[in-house]
């Protein structure tokens, strides 16, 4: 095959530069690995006049990213605009309708659309890759779908937004409270426009989705998953639980069981010196289990021009081999309808509350627990620096989450709550 | 594609049972995921009649490797029997030279036959696979060539030898001996028929020299590379290292520089807190470098029935789905023909020595690395226990290797040498 792959490319921020970057650098080597040339032919976004340190005037500028879609020039519309509807939806549409192969590093939109885009990819002949939606540069993706394809995947883990371990990390190194890290990394750009999809796990949770499917051969199901933030988290919490050994992360867990696909993405403690506690900053870190590979753990950079650009071009050099398979790994329609179960497996449970400091405040706490089955292994109450607040620590013994949460449920009733108790759970993975 | 898939499979040792047990329990899912069925058709190993807990009935049995590789049945020759000549090479000849696709994890063989192989491969549009010749079950040759594209590999290290980094580990746990615990990996079956192989560094040196050849496009170089094994280690190293806060890991270290291709195996000191330091037991480890991703690590199981039957379905997986490239990554009669450098980044150097208790000895060792340039960190000497060897212990400042090997070759000639030292680099990767 010495045709040239010919790819129009949607969206010139970061990393989509960062891919205009590699194909026209590195154009000789691609050229050798692949068998063929790949070249651009055209590019679009919202502003042509923009310096984007790179020359762009050699490729054919579409303002309307559908109208790149849909060229006779483009065999693979490489979309990294961005935006889980409009434009970025609508153009990797008709890509699909006009034939065109599709690169995008949109978690958000297959997150909510992938199993819509999958069909209709399929039913086009059509493959639609994206490495760089999960982990930055790390070929998770491939791994999982290829690499391991001799396994039943048995759980998939993994520490997947960037920015929030930045801000757990930098907590943790600077002592400073979650409003100071997050004006600190909102200052840096380290945020997206709606920090929520952030620092509220949404982010995370939708690459978490992404793999649950391909692991697991069901359809995407992202609004079934637990999920929570790292808002709630302060910087005494990472305080306690540095006390006690242990790091504060975002991290997934995704397992299909009896019950149904367990999926949460929620903030937990880890050992601190375990490979996911010692994970800092930017760094991102998934782990594999399956039943013949036991475990496999890939750890990289999860953001950034040349890490995403990488796994972006990554994804255009399978193409240009002729490597095809379907979207989520299995044919779209054979992928199973997932039963969500919530994840229920036992785990000690780190629990902080603020409560009112009166006689028999604590004995409500400590009952309101043991109604609900939940053995308590330590307790810390401390010292009230003159308020008429106190401040709780309960790390429980191994309980199930259902009834952690009863518990709370529980103690909400007996008025002798200042707070609404943080609860985490405690991973030793 | 519906046609099936025929695997003729060689050699059914632990591997090759496990992939059969694989390709049999897992027939509707490979079938799924690879968008045909997998089917075994013929089998050979030395004796039919051993039971290996697998009912092979209804395959055809074929005594000899080069007859099952020729089979007009035989879509895919998969060859787990071992060896870097005699039947593995003699049937993987035949296998090619009758258009069959290959599936081997013998990294013996391709890293002293690789460029024949690649080339003969490529002569009749045959691929050759190999994953599970490097790291057992992680998928690293596929992150390499595949995930990994769009980079210019700058650096590629790792753990890739398990029996070596059982022995490592297990002298500093246990605190006994090399020799005790050489015989209790003996014991347990651990040791390759030539324990040499594993101890000697040959077997990771093989891997290395194949992960090398595809991150930079050169011809598989294994002779030329830098190779030393563990079996000069001693309980006193490691305790030392301990002391210091440093392990010892058998390192495999790869990288083109403008001097040429640089490929060492040997042990090295790594921070005990680092990823490598924490490497324990029969877990490989793989660092790659490229100018886009800036660094992935890769963490798995390095060998045992299900990790390499799990990379061997990998595989075939691929070539199931029609994945097609050249052995090396590059078409063969374009890898480069390295010139070979030897490895001589600065670094600090541990060095361990029994001189002779008498008066100026330790000046004469000082002055044999002051001559060199080789600037001293730290020294130790211990008590004599009654003898009259004075044990020694140096730090270096950072160092070139070639300084470090000029000065050893001087304090040959002073006389005041009771034993050959031992000189590791500190990788602070």
């Amino acid at each position: 095959m010495t045709t040239p792959l010919r790819l129009g490319i949607a969206g010139l921020g970061t990393v989509g530069v960062g891919v205009v970057k590699i194909i026209r650098q590195k154009a000789n080597l691609l050229a050798q690995r692949t068998g063929r040339p790949v070249v651009i032919t055209a590019v679009s976004a919202r502003s042509k006049d923009k310096d984007r340190g790179v020359n762009l005037e050699q490729y054919a500028w579409e303002t309307d990213p559908v109208a790149l879609a849909q060229r006779d020039d483009v065999d693979v519309f490489v979309e990294l605009m961005g935006g889980d509807n409009g434009p970025a939806k609508a153009s990797i549409e008709a890509a699909i309708a006009a034939g065109k192969d599709v690169v995008t590093a949109n978690k958000a939109l297959l997150a909510h659309h992938g199993q819509a885009i999958a069909a209709a990819a399929e039913e086009k002949s059509c493959v639609v890759r994206y490495e760089a939606a999960v982990a930055g540069g790390i070929p998770v993706i491939k791994a999982l779908t290829e690499g391991l394809a001799g396994n039943d995947i048995t759980r998939v883990m993994g520490v997947m937004n960037g920015t929030c371990n930045y801000i757990l990390t930098r907590m943790q190194d600077a002592g400073l409270p979650y409003d100071a890290v997050f004006a600190e990394a909102d200052a840096l750009g380290y945020l997206e426009a709606d920090p929520n999809l952030d620092v509220g796990g949404i982010d995370a949770g939708h690459k978490l989705a992404l793999l649950a499917s391909i692991a697991f051969g069901t359809q995407v199901s992202f609004d079934k998953m637990e999920l929570e933030g790292i808002q709630r988290i302060s910087i005494e919490d990472i305080k306690l639980a540095a006390d006690m050994g242990f790091k504060i992360k975002l991290l997934g867990v995704a397992q299909l069981t009896g019950r149904g696909l367990e999926q949460r993405m929620t903030p937990c403690l880890v050992p601190e010196e375990s490979p996911l506690g010692q994970l800092k900053g930017g760094t991102n870190m998934v782990v594999i289990e399956g039943d013949a590979v036991e475990q496999v753990v890939l750890r990289g950079p999860g953001a950034g021009e040349g890490p995403t650009a990488s796994a972006v071009v990554g994804d255009i050099c399978d193409v240009a081999r002729g490597f095809r398979y379907p979207t989520f790994g299995i044919p779209a329609n054979e992928l199973a309808v997932p039963t969500p179960a919530t994840s229920n497996s036992p785990a000690p449970y780190y629990l902080r509350m603020d409560i009112l400091d009166r006689p028999g405040a604590l004995a409500k706490i400590a009952s309101a627990l043991g109604e609900c089955g939940v053995s308590i292994d330590r307790v810390r109450q401390r010292q009230h620096e003159g308020s008429d607040r106190a401040p709780v620590l309960i790390v429980t013994h191994k309980t199930q989450g259902s009834a952690v949460h009863d518990a709370i449920a529980l103690m909400r009733q007996t008025n002798v709550l200042e707070s609404e108790p943080v609860a985490l759970r405690i991973e030793t993975v």
